[in-house]
């Protein structure tokens, strides 16, 4: 495949859309042209790719495209394929939870192209080692989805949506849930006048360590020790909060199960 | 002060003593003898040390020491201070949520040295970067933990007790629940088959990021879009699990609350 040549339509403005096309265009694929509800975003990823075409309409989609790449909230799939003019393209999304069936009855050839990884509009990734998931209706445009995948990664790997929705909850304790731990914990912080920053090497540690160990022989800390005393300490100090001291709980004894 | 001459006995041979008690050594302090309650952990990280003494009878250390360095769980401490013959040497203890005060009326000089981070016997990790909070009831003492920290971190921090307690009320949020959210994320791929290491690129990324953005602006995922649908499928998948469910309601209520 001649990457050049293959034209491809971002359907939304995010996160994922951003940073997918900035790195499809910089393997030579033509992005041709921007979508987004919000005409401002749309406008802004379209400068960002060198000035390309950007539209708010989804019914005005240029029709010289090769494949059509959505990374639009679930929610916000369907709407929109029932508003698009049928295109002779390949219409492929970026969701965990979205079954490829979805573009039934709208596309003739469809698929998945899934990308376990955190994306920030503002933050260029690494992509080379991310794992990408992929499926297709058809036998050649999944080789053609994973030559596009493979311009990215090194790991490309054909999976059912059934198991990319196992992925998909996976990644939100993992990633999502991760960073809303961090964020309880500067918080935490900052309630004594203390930086954020003072926790990197730990969250470096972290998460370091489990590329060596699994998680399960990684913990450490009072409740996988059962360490009552700290335990009861640090639920005092949360008594004022409901949500930290429910968490605490909870994971401790998650924790403590686990450990037995 | 001239490490070579410090004399330093190591009150536990857990994850901590271990990491520190070899540090130290590595940087010419004179680690003269381990204590633990148990005779055979006492031995390995005697030998590990290069063969010196141990024991597991805490009433017959030898006195010939110039710093009892105490890594016990926190309701251990007590009990021991209790059973030991008072020794004319400077007591410190590692513990996060345990005041300096716990060394009234059992030491006339005492203080804390807590690194803040998670430490694993087999595995060495680099402290140059570590925080390290240290406190003493004089200020000779305060002075030589400034030097013993600083030998082994760049980074050394005279912090209350009170202050150190929530640093770690902190670390507990940031590495050891979010080193069960690793677990259970593990859980949910095993479920499928999927190897646990699929993760990585993506557990890596995520405290990556926090190096340069806030963890409340480095948020992303289902809960902090409030994508209803893909809530309520992975509420779904966890029908079964009520540990998970309950952990997944709580966090996305509180990731939504957060972001308002």
């Amino acid at each position: 495949m001649n990457n050049s040549k293959t034209k491809i339509t971002l359907i939304g403005a995010g996160n994922v859309a951003t940073r997918l096309g900035l790195a499809l265009q910089k393997q030579g694929y033509s992005v041709v042209e921007v979508y987004s509800r919000t005409r401002q975003a749309a406008e802004k990823l379209a400068q960002l790719l060198g000035d390309i075409p950007f539209t708010d309409r989804v019914q005005d989609l240029n029709p010289a495209t090769d494949l059509l790449l959505f990374s639009v909230k679930d929610d916000a799939l369907r709407p929109l394929l029932q508003e698009i003019k049928p295109l002779e393209a390949l219409y492929v999304h970026t969701a965990g939870s979205v079954a490829m069936e979805v573009f039934e009855g709208y596309a003739r050839r469809y698929g998945v192209l899934y990308p376990l990884q955190t994306f920030t509009k503002s933050r260029e990734t690494d992509l080379s080692s991310v794992p990408f998931f992929i499926e297709a209706n058809n036998e050649e445009d999944e080789q053609q989805l994973r030559a596009l995948a493979g311009s990215l990664s090194e790991k490309v790997i054909t999976l059912p949506s059934e198991k990319r929705k196992a992925l998909h909850l996976a990644a939100v304790f993992a990633c999502n849930f991760t960073n809303h731990l961090y964020t309880l914990a500067g918080d935490i912080l900052a309630q004594q006048n203390l930086p954020f920053e003072l926790l990197l090497p730990l969250i470096e540690e972290t998460a370091a360590k489990v590329k060596d160990l699994h998680p399960q022989d990684a913990q450490t800390g009072p409740a996988v020790r059962y360490d009552r005393r700290v335990i009861d300490k640090h639920l005092e100090m949360l008594q004022d909060d409901e949500t930290k001291s429910q968490l605490y709980r909870l994971l401790s004894d998650s924790i403590h199960k686990s450990a037995q």
